[in-house]
């Protein structure tokens, strides 16, 4: 370690006129950390992928483990989400820029600047940081890397016998109008924190590192969490005025993460094991079409009650859901485990707002994110039969789309995104 | 006040099987208001227009006063702005929906949901307010509305003769590269809140009030606040890395705020005494191109260091600029009042990022926002100045550009939005 916290007495003491020394600012924000020095420098492994409770806003979720933080932690409320594509050929670089992209993760989820900081390095040089993020703290900051089926492809770098036969391209469903642009990506990185300055300082920067080895393909903002994986004050709502993910699978419920969400090691290939597969959907929201809806309406295609959240004739929010009390076509109904083999996600969806359509209505909707053990018992099967049958079919549309293989979580400071799939 | 504050107890006895009482739906975030009951019914005024000190995170800021908040307002790191095409033709029906989103902005910046709630009035009617807000506090949202020139244009609402001298069309700047829809507008809205979810919130009800009168240009939302009107423990960063807004107006600087921002009698029309001019500037920063460029060089082309944010030559930030230190070109030396004949603007701008430009790199950069007394003496000069002069025009581009004139604010609860423009 070569970066200590920032110490404000040591900042009043700049070394040269208007240029702080290089101590008081390298590694922002440490009064936040939560942890010993030792996590700070790698070496902690927790056992749970950083599933504990939610912590103080603003502390640091450790970056090291079994699983990869970002899936089961607990959701902050912030999102920036990036899909890449890899424009270099060559396999030793793409190599080289996940290890670098691994460090730099290491660092800035622990709240440091990246390489020797925003202004480390000589003044002729450009810094290896970008800066902006410069005394905010770690936000809960997760970065969580993914590969897309692109990646594996005949001919580009030696993948493709190595591609888990559960990473497959998603089919295309009844209602998909997918925009190519906002869709697919040979790697994704989901940056999620309580600051969205910290999660966009860490995909840029993420960006930057790979400059002339990736091309960002396509970016979302998510502003507000639309599913928790902890036991939350309450429940979020989503841009229907709906509360959302009342029955998510729970970071700390270990048994149903190993059944619904882990790749355990019999569904191979060894690279995958204890790692998750993510679908994520641009789901654009007809706001304004479903604001004119009754309220009665917006509660039948739902199956839930608006104001508490209750299933359609319950009283409470987390009462079991009676579904033959729903309409056939109640999306609560239609994407129930007991409607669907039983087949269950984590979701870690966020509200999106993008401006304007052109046509005088905004561009917003749900960013939907979701961790399964296998897309094809899971996303694949639900989503067919909400795309066949969902009567909020009517006031939402899939427009973006992709699928990345989650590899595991990265034990040490030796280890990286990625060692297993381009090791051995 | 039809409304009471949410009432755990009462909410926990719902009246219907799945849905809560009236009583305990309507009116959310009551116990994070910091304000007497008078307030909430809108009898408040304050004398500084919400120019208080920041107060508590999730704390309601007074919508009445002499000044309309969200101007001297502390800025909440969160922003939602959107431009309206007005569509209707019929002045009483513009002014009906100035006197609707009045009543509406009154009861949300408070922490009230519009109208009888998002589940008042009848199952069979579309609820009165969308209900994402729903539990979450008052978050210091502000709501400030602007009129623009075309609303003043001949043969629309008879308004041609009452509009201010002040209000002109910008002119074509050297380097702009204009998007005409992201350009403009006839009425604009600017949401500040501490929770975005609030700031989105309150600009979809506006924008569904007046559904038929008018239609969204475009919308901006902003993550992180670029300036500040109150001292904080930090100033906060663009996305250059650059501390931004170190010599903004305060918000309590009252002399300063006389001379620069608020409109005076002296200045006319009547209805705009006590307002100010809004310009809003979409500003792409080329981060990819600024980040590889040395530490020696975006200093130079900023004029302050990059670590502390001291002027060249100096060594605090808040020392006071020696200009010639500077280069002829640096962005400070160029946008220092010395430069301008002593021009001022009070600046509440914001970083955005929204998704990617089709080339690889991320849509990013500065949503810039100034308040000031005439945009002929301050904007539109400095301006001139900055885009030939400008070391910085290398990494930035204009590419949306809007003016407002921005009324007064709203005394009582019998006053309304354009009141003094409408009335006489």
């Amino acid at each position: 370690m070569t970066d200590a916290s920032h110490d404000p007495a040591d900042a009043a003491a700049p070394s040269r006129a208007g240029r702080p020394s290089r101590r008081s600012v390298i590694g922002w924000g440490g009064a936040g950390l939560v942890l010993g020095a030792g996590a700070a420098g790698g070496t902690a492994v927790t056992l749970m992928g950083g599933s504990e409770p939610a912590g103080e806003a603003g502390a640091a979720v450790p970056f090291h483990g079994e699983h990869q933080a970002g899936i089961a932690t607990a959701v902050p409320d912030r999102l920036h989400f990036a899909a890449f594509d890899v424009t270099t050929r060559d396999r030793a670089a793409l190599v080289q820029l996940l290890k670098d992209w691994t460090a730099a993760a290491a660092r800035m989820t622990q709240g440091h600047a990246v390489g020797d900081g925003a202004f480390g390095g000589l003044p002729e040089a450009p810094p290896d940081d970008t800066g902006e993020a410069l005394g905010l703290k770690p936000s809960r900051l997760t970065l969580t890397v993914g590969f897309g089926p692109s990646l594996f492809a005949a001919g580009r770098f030696g993948l493709e016998r190595r591609r888990p036969g559960a990473l497959v391209e998603l089919p295309k469903f009844p209602g998909d109008n997918l925009d190519a642009a906002r869709s697919g990506g040979d790697l994704c990185i989901q940056a999620c924190a309580d600051d969205p300055q910290v999660a966009v300082h860490a995909i840029r920067n993420l960006a930057r590192i790979g400059f002339g080895k990736v091309a960002v393909r396509w970016s979302q903002l998510g502003f507000g969490k639309t599913s928790s994986t902890t036991p939350d004050a309450q429940t979020p709502r989503n841009l229907f005025g709906f509360k959302d993910g009342t029955s998510n699978i729970s970071g700390t419920d270990r048994p149903t993460l190993e059944r619904h969400v882990w790749v355990p090691p019999a569904d191979g290939p060894d690279w995958m094991t204890k790692g998750s597969y993510l679908v994520a959907r641009r789901i654009r929201m007809h706001i304004e079409t479903w604001d004119r809806t009754s309220l009665q309406e917006q509660e039948d295609v739902i199956g839930r009650d608006k104001g508490e959240g209750a299933p359609a004739a319950k009283a409470r929010e987390h009462d079991a859901p009676f579904l033959k009390a729903m309409l056939p076509t109640a999306h609560v109904r239609l994407s129930h485990p007991d409607s669907n083999a039983g087949a269950r996600m984590l979701r870690r969806g966020y509200s999106f707002t993008d401006g304007t359509d052109g046509l005088g209505r905004l561009d917003a909707g749900l960013f939907f994110l979701a961790y399964q053990r296998d897309v094809r018992d899971a996303f694949i099967p639900v989503q067919r039969n909400l795309a066949r049958n969902d009567a909020l079919n009517e006031y939402i549309q899939h427009v973006g789309s992709a699928v990345f293989a989650v590899p595991p979580g990265v034990l040490d400071q030796d280890d990286w995104w990625g060692r297993g799939l381009f090791s051995s």
